[in-house]
C-alpha cells in the first residue's frame, strides 16, 4: 500500500469525522421511485433507477460518510440493471464519496481473487465490499492480497441484523459466540494491516439491533471499523448505534428506505400534485440529515 | 409446486442416472483458452469466452450430468463477462441440459428475494444456485419460496474442500460441528419439499477433500442431494467421491480446470500446431468420460 494514497478506511473515518455516520443505502428498485418517475419508467426501468440515484446522491452526498449499493436490486433488473449499478458506483465516485458495494461475496482462491479484481477495479469498481466468512479465511485474504496498492476496504459480516442471525451467528462454540471467532480473526488481520486512524483496512458488519452484546462487542474490537445496518425499519435507534461507536468515530450506519422513501410521507398531503425526482431528493436530503443529528446529539450526549 | 412440471432434483437425478456423475465447471477466463483462439480474443475477450464455452457445451452435454457456471470469472470481465455469462446459461438451457449458476449468495428478506428472481428468471435464469447460509436460515427460505412454482433448486454450502473450511465449518458446537448444524436445518427443509425420487428441492455442497467425515455425512443426511467439490486438482478421487454417493446417485461431481483445460496436456507434443476450440473440446470431452468412467466404476465396485 502506498502511503501517499492512503488506505480507504483512513478516508472513511475522516469522512465520518466531517460529515457524520449516515451511510445513504441505494437499495433502489421501481417501487421506491416516486410516481411521475415511476410512470415514465415502463420503458427503461434501469435508465428510470439510475436517473433517481444520481438525483439523491446530488441531495445527500455532503451530508452523508459514503453510500452503499445493494447489488441485488441491480441484478434483478439484468443487464441492464447491473449497467445502472456500474453507473451509479461511477457517479458517487465522481464526487470524490465513498461506496460500499454490498455483494457479499464468499468464495476461495483463484476465484475470490477474480471477485476481488472485478469490485476492485474496472467497471464495478468500488471503495469497500461486504464480505461473508462461512468458507474460512482463505475466502477473506485474497481481497486483503488484491487491496494492498490500492488501499481498498471490506466488511466481513460478523453479527448481522436480522432474526436468523440466531441460526448460526450465536451458536456456542466452548466459551465464545462463532460471530466472536469471525471477530477473533478479523481483529488479528486488522493487527496486520491499520490505516493511520487505527482502524485495520478491512473492518466488519454489526447490526444494531440486539443492544444485548453491543457494548461488549464494541470493547473487543477497537481497532474493527463497523458498518451497521438495522437502523429504522429494522428496529435499531441511535442509542442502540451510540453503543457501537468509539469516539464519536468508527462506524457508518446504513439506512436505505428510510432514506430513498422519504418522499412517500408526503404522498398523501400532496395526492395531486405527482412527485418528481427533485421532491423525492428534498425529502431524502432531510431524513438524512435528520438521520445524522439524531446520531450525532446521542453520541455527544446533547 | 406443480406436479406436471416437477422438481429440478427430480431431472438432474435423473441426469445422473442416465449421463453419470460429472457436473462440468465452466470457470472459463482467457488463460484457459486454447492459444489460436486466445490471440483472436484481443478485441472481445468475453465473445471468446463464450464461443469456447459453447464448442464446450456441445462436446459434453451428453456425458456429464450438469453444468456449473462460476460468476466470478464472468464478472471479472465487466458487463461484457456478464452478457457472456447470462448466454452461457441460455445456451445450455437450450440443449435441455442443467446448469447451475454458483453464485454462493447469502442475504436476507427483501435482498435475497430479489436475488431469487435475478437467477431464477430473466436473462440470469439458472436451475440451480449455491447459496451461503451464514446469514441464518431467512437467507435461505426467500429462495424456496421463490422455487414454489418453478421448482428451481438451490445447493448450500456445508461442507466445502478448501482448507479454510477448518476456520469455521469446523468448530465445535457442543457435541457436533458447524456444518452439521446447517446439514440439520437443511435437512429439516428438504423434508418438507421432496421431490419424487427423494431427495429434497434444495442440496447443499459438500467437498470430496476430507474423506473423514464422508461416510458419516451421507448416512445422516440420506434426504440430500451433494453439489461436491474438490475433485482432481483440489486433491479428492473417485473413491472419496464414492462414499459421498447413495446408490449411485445423490451426487453431482465438479470438476473445473481439468476438463476445460484438458487441452494443455498435448500441447507440448503439438507444438507447432496451434490449438483451437475444436480440439479443446474434444479434449474435454475426454477428460469428462474419464472422470464419468473413474466414478462410475468405483460406484460399481467394477
Amino acid at each position: 500500500m502506498s502511503e501517499e494514497l492512503g488506505v480507504n478506511i483512513d478516508r472513511l473515518f475522516e469522512s465520518v469525522a466531517k460529515k457524520g455516520h449516515v451511510c445513504v443505502g441505494l437499495d433502489t428498485c421501481i417501487d421506491y421511485l416516486p410516481p411521475l418517475e415511476r410512470e415514465k419508467a415502463a420503458e427503461n426501468p434501469a435508465q428510470a433507477v439510475l436517473a433517481f440515484n444520481k438525483a439523491l446522491i446530488d441531495a445527500t452526498f455532503d451530508v452523508c460518510a459514503c453510500f452503499k449499493v445493494q447489488i441485488a436490486y441491480y441484478e434483478e433488473m439484468g443487464l441492464a440493471g447491473l449497467k445502472a449499478y456500474s453507473e451509479t458506483l461511477k457517479y458517487i465516485r465522481s464526487k470524490n464519496c465513498l461506496v460500499i458495494a454490498d455483494i457479499k461475496r464468499g468464495d476461495i482462491a483463484d476465484t475470490a481473487q477474480r471477485y476481488a479484481k472485478a469490485h476492485f477495479s474496472g467497471e464495478f469498481e468500488a471503495d469497500f465490499v461486504t464480505l461473508s466468512p462461512y468458507m474460512g479465511m482463505d475466502s477473506i485474504q485474497p481481497w486483503l492480497a488484491e487491496a494492498k496498492t490500492s488501499g481498498k476496504g471490506a466488511f466481513v459480516l460478523l453479527r448481522t441484523s436480522n432474526k436468523g442471525m440466531r441460526d448460526f451467528q450465536y451458536l456456542q462454540v466452548s466459551d465464545k459466540k462463532l460471530y466472536n471467532i469471525v471477530g477473533e480473526k478479523m481483529s488479528s488481520l486488522a493487527k496486520e494491516n491499520k490505516g493511520k486512524n487505527g482502524y485495520g483496512q478491512f473492518g466488519v458488519v454489526v447490526g444494531c439491533t440486539e443492544k444485548d452484546e453491543a457494548a461488549e462487542i464494541r470493547k473487543i474490537y477497537p481497532e474493527l471499523f463497523f458498518l451497521i445496518p438495522g437502523y429504522g425499519a429494522q428496529g435499531g435507534g441511535a442509542k442502540d448505534v451510540a453503543i457501537l461507536l468509539r469516539d464519536k468515530n468508527g462506524g457508518v450506519v446504513n439506512a436505505s428506505r428510510s432514506i430513498i422513501t422519504a418522499w412517500k410521507n408526503n404522498d398523501k398531503e400532496l395526492n395531486n400534485v405527482k412527485i418528481d425526482n427533485l421532491f423525492a431528493s428534498n425529502a431524502a436530503r432531510c431524513a438524512t440529515i435528520n438521520m445524522r443529528d439524531e446520531i450525532f446529539n446521542e453520541v455527544t450526549g446533547m
